[in-house]
């Protein structure tokens, strides 16, 4: 059945005079959500993972994907028609140019970057942009694209007017002497217009595109009859809304003026356009990415009373996880948690899929549990659960890792989750000078790890949005991260992990929110203020190798976690907490 | 006097018809040092700092320069002449196109490299190119280019033959498909021939340029004179040898080839002459510059022992600053270090100035006592040195801050010293795998500063050659430095360092050499061996600020300092040094 998609789509491609064809796991905004008109690498190879990308010779065919999904890959693909190669040590580019040197490889340039092309380009690939994709002309039932209903996100959410917003930015052009910016994400559309949708799980999206021109006017891209009466009236004259079709018309407008597009975050297909047109390319960062980023005092606001309610949630969570081994699963504890964070307020869902894991599969980074591969949460184990909520005055994203009891954790598992903890108590308690960014500061949530040879494969932080994606740019803490400066009102997670594949996961999450810390004279510094509460399991904690500050920080923090949830629960769970966020026992 | 130079260059600008000239303080290999008949910014506007550039219009001109060099800036220029201009708020770029917008301005292209030429073409200059330094013209009395004998360098010291090196460098070319590449850079001419001069002080280099082919041969451009003969004999026929002015023809007969270039590195005349010669040009680092960073076991070796030969002088020289405040001054006491390194075996020289900052003078990051600027060290200050030798078998740098007593300082000095000392403490300790660079690691030397709102101007650390450059990439532990990771055999300084302007300035420094740190399965993990030995002033330590493990360290490298000088001492100072490296009053 699988063989049916790839039979026709060479048989279309041979129709085009192509010789190849790349499918990447992308919708037209390049974002981490694909809605489902949009997943056409799972429609033609099965494989549903959230990072890859496909490419189809005449003879044979390949699909990639990065070291989480080894083992998803080779189970949801067909081995007789499909290779399956880990991205990273074998590129797609490198595979195309072994298997197909001086082919015309065909691509959606509506799909991939500029940045993601020139790669291709850089293998000495002759690729070839088609006007439309191939497989929509085999995917007869492909579904259509979501037409969910955009919403104003209100003021009391959101802090600023939308007009505001557009002329600050509009500012930013014209200092650069640019004319317009091209916006292909969804979520700066979100924030610069002050709507939120449901196109797409997990964020609250309208899926869509626009122009911002210098004089803070944005021509929008979005089928007007997604758009609610109340958000259309609060647009006036600044907001023109057109559809889909007239954006190309609208681009080619543009010539003779400069028009900042962004080469990693929009597809390559608005710079073509933008030159053919005789437009002049001024690259830069999406321009809402950075003001997006530092949320206002009405989003910290937000987002500190968010976390309130979201720590009552895992408070009452985790003291419930005290009678859960031996009776509940990875499944049905994260049911339990999803519908204890739905009885308060402003809750609009989950942030992303709950990573709930029990004991082996506590190490697999990006797990998540299915009705195939849940298990129960036995006693005497490790179980880790990442999860985040949405609601309308904050994105939430927490992660603990606690032991089921009754006995005792090993010595080995004490030792690796006090590292964790220490990595993810530096973090918490840096002080910075402004211009550091996330690359300078990863090192500190490893560094206890790294001095017995340890270390995690994925980044310490990501940035959150509010009431937006809950993976945000432009800033991250990880080495891999833009070299873009930690700035006030920046939401990062700080989330160190240790992994032993096939026995536990440990990861210790919070959400620090970036703030000013004044001195006397001298520049401007910088500090974390922790936002999630939740206690840490004392029970995996090693003293003898924390110092008197990390103990004092862990006091500090656990008695604000006792003040913060405990007046919202019952007395059993608030005798738990009180219990759980007693002061620790002193290691010298 | 000083207005002869700068209306003999406007009248020969005139003749040439450039309506503005840059001169950059630089010879032609871009190197730190420059040699006498280079010195033009010194001789055309009578600043001698080892960073600037003057531009020259015909109604106006300017002197650049950084932050360290402010105040000689405005001693050493003539201001009816001269606008003075801080090189990072006003750079030259910017002030040439206030001034000068759509004007012709000339710069010499052996003197800039291509990536600080597209400076001044990116804010929109038209800079012409001359083909001989118009300077050149009326400096009448120009010195001679140096022409100091080049001697062998040997392989007791050097530890790899010359033709093993090029044939390794000459792979790493074919690998990338490259018919040669150009090296500018004396270091790597001194490297890859192992060879030595004496043309410009402090960095035994003899100044030349190379083509390495990928045959592994070497055309090297140099005047044979200055080649002893056992070098010459050694060279056989991979190297030959001709003069500088072979070099242009040379670089013609490439037609076609792929030719490495380092944009940042080389003068930009070598790029133009390739292009216009019709070859292709492979941007790309000097392929010597990272296999000269690490250092092979012979040159590691050879560190160690010019390490524990440099300890003797220092902490004899520690032990005659006891008895210095009231009799001695920065210049004596620097002379005084100077002669004991000298009774060191294989001395050679000092690696840089020597900076001895008595009190105020300490906050002086780039201090250089003279005649006119010394001043006696008294009783009870801080008391800062940082000076460094060439031995053959290796290049020390090291920084000691002292209190020169009696008294005890006041704490608020402690509490800065100690600072300084956790940061050095926290550099030392570090373990980090494969593929953590310089900017990552910079932040932990700084930390315990930070934390009270208070920071250092300057990068933590440098890359140390093997009895060449005391700064040499192409890594560094800074945030500016290169994204290139630390690897075996690397020499890199670690010198957090703390400045109050005015009152005194503290910097602790010693050389690190990267080491493989073995541990059980996993990825390859590295660590620091320190290769400096000299006892930190206990009177400066605020023990209360230090943890458990950071004391542990500091009695465990007194131990080894103790070791290592103590039986080459006299009673007196052998006596003094046990005092110094005791054991620690421990913190709780």
């Amino acid at each position: 059945m699988t063989a049916a998609p790839l039979t026709l789509l060479r048989a279309e491609l041979a129709r085009r005079g192509l010789d190849g064809f790349i499918i990447p796991r992308a919708d037209e905004h390049l974002g981490e959500y694909v809605p489902e008109c949009a997943q056409r690498l799972r429609w033609l190879t099965g494989f549903s993972g959230s990072a890859g990308l496909a490419a189809v010779l005449a003879d044979r065919a390949a699909v990639f994907s990065d070291g989480r999904y080894v083992l998803q890959l080779a189970a949801e693909t067909d081995p007789t028609l499909w290779e399956r190669c880990h991205i990273i040590d074998q590129p797609p580019p490198a595979w195309l140019a072994a298997h197909a040197a001086g082919a015309r490889i065909g691509y959606d340039p509506m799909l991939i970057s500029e940045e993601g092309l020139a790669r291709y380009s850089e293998a000495g690939l002759a690729m070839v942009a088609v006007a439309d994709n191939p497989l929509d002309a085999i995917w007869t039932d492909r579904p259509a694209s979501p037409m969910a209903p955009a919403v104003a996100h209100p003021l009391a959410f959101a802090g600023r007017a939308s007009a505001e917003k557009r002329e600050e930015v509009a500012a930013a052009l014209r200092a650069k002497g640019e004319d317009a910016a091209i916006l292909t994400d969804p979520a700066s559309l979100a924030w610069l217009l002050n709507l939120r949708g449901t196109d797409v799980p997990y964020t609250p999206l309208a899926l869509g595109f626009a122009l911002l021109r210098a004089d803070a006017t944005v021509p929008l891209f979005m089928a007007a009859a997604k758009l609610s009466p109340g958000l259309r009236a609060g647009f006036r004259n600044d907001v023109t809304i057109s559809d889909r079709s007239a954006m190309a018309p609208a681009l080619d407008a543009l010539a003779g003026q400069r028009v900042r597009v962004d080469a990693a975050g929009a597809p390559v297909w608005f710079a073509a356009r933008l030159r053919a047109a005789g437009a002049t390319i001024s690259p830069g960062m999406d321009p809402c990415l950075l003001p997006k980023a530092c949320k206002n005092a009405t989003e910290q606001a937000g987002a500190r009373a968010a976390h309130g309610r979201d720590a009552v949630a895992i408070c009452r969570f985790l003291h419930w996880m005290e009678q859960a081994a031996g009776r509940q699963s990875e499944v049905s504890a994260a049911e339990h948690l999803l519908a204890l964070r739905g009885e308060g307020a402003h809750f609009r869902g989950e942030s992303f899929p709950a990573i709930s894991g029990a004991g082996e599969n506590g190490a697999i980074i990006h797990y998540h549990a299915t009705a195939a591969t849940d298990r129960p949460i036995r006693p005497d184990e490790m179980y880790l659960i990442d999860s985040g909520a949405q609601y309308q005055d904050g994105t939430t994203d927490v992660t603990r890792t606690v032991w089921t009891g009754p006995g005792m954790p090993p010595a080995e598992m004490q030792d690796s989750f006090t590292r964790v903890l220490k990595g993810h108590i530096a973090i918490a308690t840096l002080v910075f000078p402004q211009g550091v960014a996330g690359p300078h500061l990863d090192g500190f949530a490893r560094a206890a790890l790294w001095r017995a040879g340890l270390d995690y494969d994925h980044g310490t932080g990501h940035g959150v949005g509010s009431y937006l994606s809950v993976h945000e740019g432009p800033a991250g803490l990880s080495r891999a991260a833009r070299m873009v400066p930690l700035a006030p009102g920046m939401i990062i997670s700080n989330e160190p992990g240790f992994y032993q594949p096939g026995r536990y996961g440990i990861r210790l999450e919070n959400l620090l929110l970036v703030q000013a810390a004044p001195f006397d004279g001298g520049k401007p510094f910088l500090r974390f203020e922790t936002l999630t509460f939740a206690p840490f399991d004392a029970r995996l904690i090693d003293f003898s190798l924390l110092t008197r500050d990390e103990c004092a920080w862990l006091d500090a923090y656990h008695a604000q976690v006792l003040a913060r949830a405990a007046p919202a629960l019952d007395a059993a769970a608030r005798a738990w907490l009180t219990q759980a966020c007693a002061p620790l026992r002193r290691p010298r």
